[in-house]
């Protein structure tokens, strides 16, 4: 009457296999005593004590303290996930800025950091600038860079599947940097660099606008526009990493998107490359376009026909992301979502007569957290891999894209 | 030690479970003995015998006879998977034809059938000359209307989640017809109703160029482009069953490619859809199309310079599609991508400098197969969802989208 067992007969992978399932109910199921763990996972109780020892002894688990004076007798012991038996960092950089937040295993937030960059720095000295950051931020939070478990960074431009970056218009000299191997000379720890649209849309399944959504395209609003896709709840990369780079075609309307809100753009392409040279410096421009944004909100009209033209042009990227995909959701985020998000507004009504299906377009909750907070999320799922993984004993797994450095975890921060 | 088990304690549910194993290792890996069943499956041999029993009673299995002379003593008794025990068939309905292909359980061809079609009939009547083709199709195959498991039909235009065809330019009259409730009343099985090009999508993964992709786009050229999307091994149909439907945007050149083909099609829309209003019949229209395909293959500098000129136009659609989902592969099918793929040739030319990525575009090797044999996997797929469903007792299905009328069979080819 056996089923087939999962576990292929092998008893250390049941160990495993026991072992997973009981973190998991403790970190999502919440603490419990022994006999309740027991019942919950569906083990013995002499089993569970056994995987309690073990995951106690690897520091994921602690006791729970009695509560005092809780009850006659001796009180049944209760067990909890040790969220902070380690973190996550996520990092989000561009041309102008490099924001950062660690969370607990939980998702907690555990501290942040924001610094600004030169715009013209050459990719090493953003990098250093990045590692700067990092040191400062960990320090802040009295967090020892040993307990990061996983780091995620969230770049403009496509990144390839060993954390190159592989394009990138939106950060001078950015293209070719293997940004995964650099940030992994800081960290012993595995370290993901992934798209910032593609976070953004993480970020808003996870804690944002599209908490209810598997199938949800994250539009990204920046000096250009990039998109991101979760299917199936899973974020879809793509065969290169660079799923949604739809703005790659100058009849859809997203590059230099900031340029045409403040230039009111040009008849083509040529015209507004133009515009965003004379705008060298990107964090400037974003700051006059945020001025736009918020004019608009103020009903000045020269503002309000400037978020007009620029929804009008949009358009038809965000529809043809739309009618590719017909997703759930479309979430418009980045810095020229906010501001009262005039230009979601907009959108909702130019992008619709565009579409075959009803579209239905949210405007990010997120502000600027949106690609730091999905960094986060990238590193907490790498995190998850290793805890629940039975295929091979814990602490075996290797970092993924970037192989940490024996001994360079000393060298960040230079 | 007892793993949490997947069944809940059911005893009907775990012997469901042992069903549906010993089915799938039986249809998937072959014939076997008792005893090699047993143990590929991991089951005790009583069990399987038990397993067994009820499956031959289902008509699922059938003990094979044994070979002649081939053993001394009694040979040990082998079980196969009836493939015959039901059968699937895919309905392939535009404008111009019907197309039909029916297989056994296995998705071995048992039968097929062509009928043309009147491109200017009414929605009922078109209805009516596909239940003929059907009766035609199944009393050819001498495969009786009860033994269909599984009926599912491709069309051009958007399919509604229940069937209904919400949107649709290629078949006059077409728009608004509930096409699954319609069909479903000519048979007793579930009857569901997919996007032409989605259905292609899921041959050429299938049978077809794509047979080693998870991620792919199939594009669908005929009187206008569509595209279809597998996105980890699945269909990607949407919220709406719309995904793909990027030739809504001119601009993006995947409208009246026909008309195009053949008339040059002109500056903008409006000039293609006059050419179109000039070709009432799609049938007649497609064969001039296969015919200035045809003297391209041949060199004939006239048809080259029409195939490069639609070429050019289409590529910035392929591309739309390419840079949103960055697949694997893009397989080119359709009426436009025969006669040598010309076509195909010339996208190979256009599409990549357009896109970030390496892209892969294959020629379809299905020709005008795709779509009924997409639509034989798409009904295979439901019958699997039956055959190995463990949730309820087997047979206990209602159709999906399209529930049978009892007593509706007889009334199918009227």
């Amino acid at each position: 009457m056996a089923e087939r067992p999962l576990h292929g007969g092998d008893p250390s992978v049941l160990r495993r296999l026991n072992s997973a399932a009981t973190l998991r109910e403790l970190r999502d199921g919440g603490e419990s005593t022994l006999s309740g763990l027991a019942n919950r996972v569906g083990l013995s109780r002499p089993t569970t004590e056994g995987v309690l020892g073990e995951l106690i002894g690897r520091g994921l688990v602690a006791e729970v303290a009695p509560r005092p004076g809780s009850a006659l007798g001796r009180p049944a012991r209760r067990y909890r996930f040790r969220a902070e038996a380690g973190h996550a960092l996520g990092i989000a950089v561009d041309a102008h800025r490099v924001r950062l937040l660690v969370t607990d295993l939980g998702g907690e937030v555990a501290g942040g950091h924001r610094a600004g960059l030169d715009p013209h720095a050459r990719p090493d000295a953003r990098i250093a600038a990045v590692r700067a950051a990092v040191k400062e931020c960990l320090a802040a939070a009295g967090i020892g860079r040993a307990s990061l478990r996983a780091v995620a960074a969230g770049t403009p431009g496509v990144v390839g599947p060993d954390g190159t970056v592989t394009r990138c218009a939106a950060v001078p000299g950015w293209e070719g940097v293997e940004l995964g191997r650099e940030l992994g000379r800081s960290f012993a720890c595995p370290v993901l660099v992934e798209n910032d649209a593609n976070l953004a849309a993480m970020a808003e399944r996870w804690r944002g606008a599209a908490r209810a959504a598997d199938d949800v395209v994250c539009v990204y609003a920046g000096l250009h526009t990039g998109a991101g896709a979760l299917i199936g709840g899973r974020l879809h990369r793509g065969r290169w990493g660079a799923a949604g780079e739809i703005g790659m075609l100058p009849e859809l309307g997203l590059r230099d998107t900031t340029a045409v809100l403040l230039t009111g753009g040009g008849p083509g392409p040529a015209a507004s490359g133009a515009a965003l040279a004379g705008l060298a410096s990107a964090g400037p421009a974003l700051d006059d376009a945020e001025r736009v944004l918020a004019a608009a909100g103020r009903r000045d009209p020269a503002a309000t026909e400037a978020v007009e033209r620029l929804a009008a042009r949009m358009s038809r990227g965000v529809a043809a992301m739309a009618l590719a995909l017909d997703p759930e959701m479309i979430v418009v985020g980045g810095p020229l979502a906010g501001a009262g998000a005039p230009l979601v507004g907009a959108l909702r009504r130019h992008v619709p007569p565009l579409c075959l299906s009803p579209v239905r377009i949210e405007a990010s909750e997120l502000g600027d957290e949106a690609v730091g907070l999905g960094a986060v999320r990238l590193a907490l799922d790498r995190i998850d891999e290793d805890l629940f993984r039975v295929d091979r004993a814990p602490g075996a797994a290797e970092p993924a894209g970037a192989p940490a450095e024996p001994g360079a975890t000393e060298s960040a921060g230079r």
